[in-house]
């Protein structure tokens, strides 16, 4: 249990807390305010990307604060689960942040899917313009129609014919999928129900120009679409690609897929955890600013109290994160599946009370557009929910706990 | 402690329900996505009244479901306040229903200043429209620039200048100001600053075509305009109107601002209640469609433990509530303050209990425009703030509660 | 919903409290030293009730305030569950007032049981003595082997041989069975595993000094024995009395026992309330008059906020114990099965996050013996798990509230 | 921030594992049983050390398991802070298996204290059977008076007073002062209140038996005396003791305390951690063997998420712990104010519930002897407010949180 930061990922840590400084916190607030007015959310087949975000995705590319998420030495920076995560944490204090340093889901994890899993020509269309932020990607798992928490409910389809695969269903909560440089699509879907329980899926690659790929709508989340970044559902009608977009072979989609979530979670909650602290600091910024009855609002009533309550729970929260992450590292994500879902419950949990208490103390302009809060506790709700519930996390955790028992 | 229903209040109960089931629920989701279209949140200037709204008013109108909230039998339904109590809860189950009775705020609140501080001139201009249905008027009194839960630090002022009052300053969560028929604020401002402490507010008429009156933004409320209902920002320069416009006289403004908000908050919180069974109900619904694991989701887990807790807060919350609008009958709100404000906190933060374990059993619906629930999100957490927020309600019970042991 | 206390209910009221101030609480801090004194838990089978208490009780039955639960104008007072709830409460604040009124658990349930399905020699026997207070009683009903919350699961059985019944299997938790005055046993078991399940328990007199009745421990609840009142474990061998023991029939047993739970369960939680109030009257006592960081404590962190919250919480659960009262007095228990439940779930709850915050404040004097905190600690952690624990009332509420549902 | 476990503090955990699982679980139940006979509560001045556990303490100290916390190579075990919290956490399993490794508080602290600031003299005489075993020692801090969480309200006084030094006074929870080998108190008091905060106490140390020391009575902890372990009141009157028992010098006693408190209260944390396992294997266990409507109670209601969560709450309090023992070997105690005031409060509280939840599922069971949940409620209801209550020790964290901002 070894978390010291390596001196690499020192380095990169302050080198990204001086590029968000000098670069993004700068332009940020204008940014959302910019932004809104050129993505308006009827609109979302207009969708831009702001000037500056590619501006400053060269920007970061020229730094090298790019790919950081990669765990190879060429195409990122060769960085353990582990020393990545304070990167995250960093990236996290800014909603825009990640895509400028190209590490922003599901870009991240559809790439990882591609390094470990892709074959040589598929890396060569679609790994590198991803890795060179050309282009981006989303990831079709949930559906509509069913709980897809439990993934044997899944619809979608994805049949072999001929030469090709012939996908039919609809996904939602299909990240990314109205940027505009979205071109691709990892859709996971059913080809065999007979066979093993883990093998009946598989995960293609699907250009989103593709014939019979019709994105119907984009989907708030807590009123935002959070342009140009937010959710789509989309349908596949008799979606014909080559078996060449196959990645790996037919019925491995399963096992692609869980190798896709260990780090990715790790991503998520450190990122929510900066965001956590961006909200704490909000916190105590507007508490010691506001005067009420004589007083700054820190001083009245709990305040205090609560400040140190998320302090306490932030804390034990990276932590556990740091943990999960440095026994992925070590053991592998399949043997660390009690702290993946451990932190899963923990770290949203934790951001949407974090945030709910920044609300709170902010009055009116809490819930306004004034703050990014309303932003920051739309991510810690979706994430209560995306990537497994809570609930199928609790359940996971249980049932390794009680394997503990079963052979004593 | 008499809390049996009137017939009067029964049969108004019943007849509302009737009228919901058959008119309202009917084109309720389909209204929400026609109205998104018609007011498109960039656009708030050109915002309108969905036509259907305007033909319900009049239905509603016509079936003498009209201004049930005014205490008078000729100018509204003459119920008390705990007879109105339920019927606000019946409205509470869906989002248009006030509008459509009548019985929305800030108009009602509004009426009922008029009603009882307002001359006859005042009544006659501005009351009889209001009671009407043709316009709508806004309340000012929550400033940008200061913690307005101390009101104490209010920076508007209202000063008389010969036969006028000037009013100057800033408000916002003005709730109803982008509305097409909204045409009067009533506005609360300082004006002797060395006045005893309950002595130092006027209240003043302020049409919203005078001149230096400008509506600035408006507001979103996590991420929702809920147009044409939502909430702004006005500036008030030199905004000069004739001293008849004052409600009493000057310096009577906290005097008038206390009798609004005791029935207010019991209309408030009734109104919660019923959104909070309006969520529970989707619970349960979803809970019992939705199959994951092979079992209704409501089988899984915590689910019926969490349903029973929520129907515990929730009858729990309605009789204190009920508690509370019958002790403002009987002894007026002044003497209710411990009750009042133990509703305005338990409430609305049951409200937002219970809907988030339906967002959270939804999935991704849940956090989508599919179903409602984060409309009723967002209504929860900003009545947590509104009219004074959950730590300064707690401040008061707490100050009530030690008088008790002052004299022993 | 009409929860106005009668005159009655409100004079005895006043007269309890005066009994208790000039009566019981001048005594009540030596009393429990002496009694720890008079009765130390290691010798259970010697246990007195201090002469104090006996003096007590019959200056309580001079005054009329005697058998006030029982709904009997000439035996108890007649009055309703709704007029007896507050009296309840009062007793509440003092863990030996319920005895000095004849007022105590199992004894008022026992009474009940007697009073309704009881024949008139068993009526003379047993109820005339009990309500006199010369002799107390117990309820054998929960088993020490198995999940006694699913009633199904009981073992002991009493079965029919010739003109006598056999009783034979094992109870624990048996409250009183230690007291000196503890005479009879009411017991359940299992008479006909074969007969529908609600036919298949008997109830039976079994007088303790009934050969084969061993009371073989007495069980401490958090450390405490609460001596002479506290809980037992008893077992019966071979037990023998005869047929015109049981109470009604063989097989009656779960109808009557179901009788039996409605008014206790208000008892029960009214008790808790009061003791709660006693509760956060010591909270308020001790953060008033301890000073530190040059502040009484109540000022100083989140106490008042907690204070607060307190407040709401204990006022809600009383109303809605009222209301399950007042359901109780219309419709029966059988119809008020959600109200009964909820309140078995709130009040126990809310007693015992009071006592926790009063114990905090109280500092190392609040686990002692030096304030009554631990022992009203005991009372709600118990009453979480006596009387069905809460996990089986939400299931009971849950249940309820989906029948809701099912025809819809 | 390196948590991996040394070879050598890996090594003694098995070992005290093998110990536990060999010589103390097996005696424990009917040691607990027997103790409570030996040890009657209302006989506290005969308190006795059952045989057993001085077997066990020659046992242990010849197996190299004795005084492993003593960072001394020769005198103890030589461990860092990290090395040693996990064997504290195996000995938190059982409540007797602290003394038995010559590990319990507060000679742990006594010892530090005599090993950092003692004289030789004083080494030799009260060291020397303290690390022996042979004696057993208090330390008086808490007064019954006042706020004791304030330490500027201390009233005892340590006066100088030619060559001796006088004490008066009166302290409350001084934990083992009732065990028969106890003869060494260490006590702290005010000796110069007009000199700086930090320089106005002193310690000094007092046997026993000195002339003026009265022990007045014992003190349960809900309940529970923990005879022969358990808190005391002792007055102080007029005790002289020559200067030569000063712990430095006059005016010294603050900086020692401190010194004091960071080892202590790692340790502290990691016992409960270890108790808060073994109240969730107890959960466990009572949840798969007991069935209740057909099904082990694991497998109803909400039972597996609260399981999931307190796999969850203990591992991110044990990682915490970690952190700040290694903060503490890192960089000294008093740059880990905020994590030894955030586990202060983390780790109790996490016990307190997961000993709730045991006990719950337990049923009445739970709140018996019968298992020893009760016991570890007090451990973990006590811990809330000794060595500082949660309260003050979120004062502690705020301040230092704040102290962030102040340059920035």
């Amino acid at each position: 249990m070894d978390f010291t930061p390596s001196k690499r990922s020192l380095e990169y840590r302050e080198r990204l807390i001086q590029f968000m400084r000098n670069e993004i916190e700068p332009i940020e607030s204008n940014y959302h305010k910019e932004n809104r007015r050129l993505n308006p959310d009827g609109n979302w087949r207009e969708w831009q990307l702001a000037p500056v975000i590619e501006e400053l995705k060269q920007k970061a590319k020229a730094a090298g604060l790019w790919n950081l998420f990669l765990p190879d030495d060429e195409l990122g920076a060769g960085l353990t689960t582990l020393e990545y995560a304070p990167l995250a944490e960093v990236m996290g204090h800014s909603l825009i942040a990640p895509e400028i340093f190209n590490c922003n889901a599901p870009d991240t994890g559809n790439m990882e899917v591609l390094y470990h899993f892709g074959s040589a020509a598929q890396k060569e269309q679609w790994l590198k313009p991803l890795l060179a932020g050309e282009i981006r990607s989303v990831f079709g798992m949930t559906e509509p129609d069913v709980a897809s928490s439990d993934a044997t409910n899944m619809q979608t389809t994805i049949v072999a014919d001929g030469d090709d695969v012939v996908i039919n269903g609809r996904k939602w909560w299909s990240t990314g999928i109205g940027h505009p440089n979205a071109k691709l699509a990892i859709v996971m879907g059913l080809t065999d129900p007979e066979a093993d329980r883990h093998a009946r899926h598989s995960m293609v690659l699907v250009p989103l120009d593709t014939d019979g790929v019709t994105i119907e709508r984009m989907l708030p989340a807590f009123g935002e679409y959070d342009a140009p970044y937010g959710h789509g559902e989309v349908r596949f009608e008799n979606v014909r690609v080559p078996k060449a977009n196959l990645i790996g072979n037919l019925g491995d989609g399963f096992k692609i897929a869980q190798g896709r979530l260990g780090p990715g979670r790790i991503h998520h909650c450190m990122r929510a955890l900066g965001a956590a602290e961006k909200a704490l600091q909000l916190f105590i910024q507007r508490g010691q600013d506001r005067i009420g009855f004589g007083k700054p609002l820190l001083q009245l009533g709990g305040n205090l109290e609560r400040l140190a309550d998320m302090r306490i729970a932030i804390d034990q929260a990276r932590l556990l994160t740091f943990y999960a992450a440095w026994k992925i590292d070590q053991v592998g994500a399949m043997k660390a599946l009690t702290e993946i879902s451990a932190i899963k419950v923990a770290v949203p949990n934790v951001l949407q009370q974090v945030v709910d208490a920044s609300i709170q103390i902010h009055g009116g302009a809490g819930v306004s557009h004034d703050v990014p809060l309303t932003a920051l506790f739309a991510t810690a709700r979706v994430l209560r929910i995306a990537d497994g519930p809570d609930e199928v996390h609790r359940a996971t955790i249980a049932k390794m706990e009680l394997r503990k028992y079963r052979g004593a």
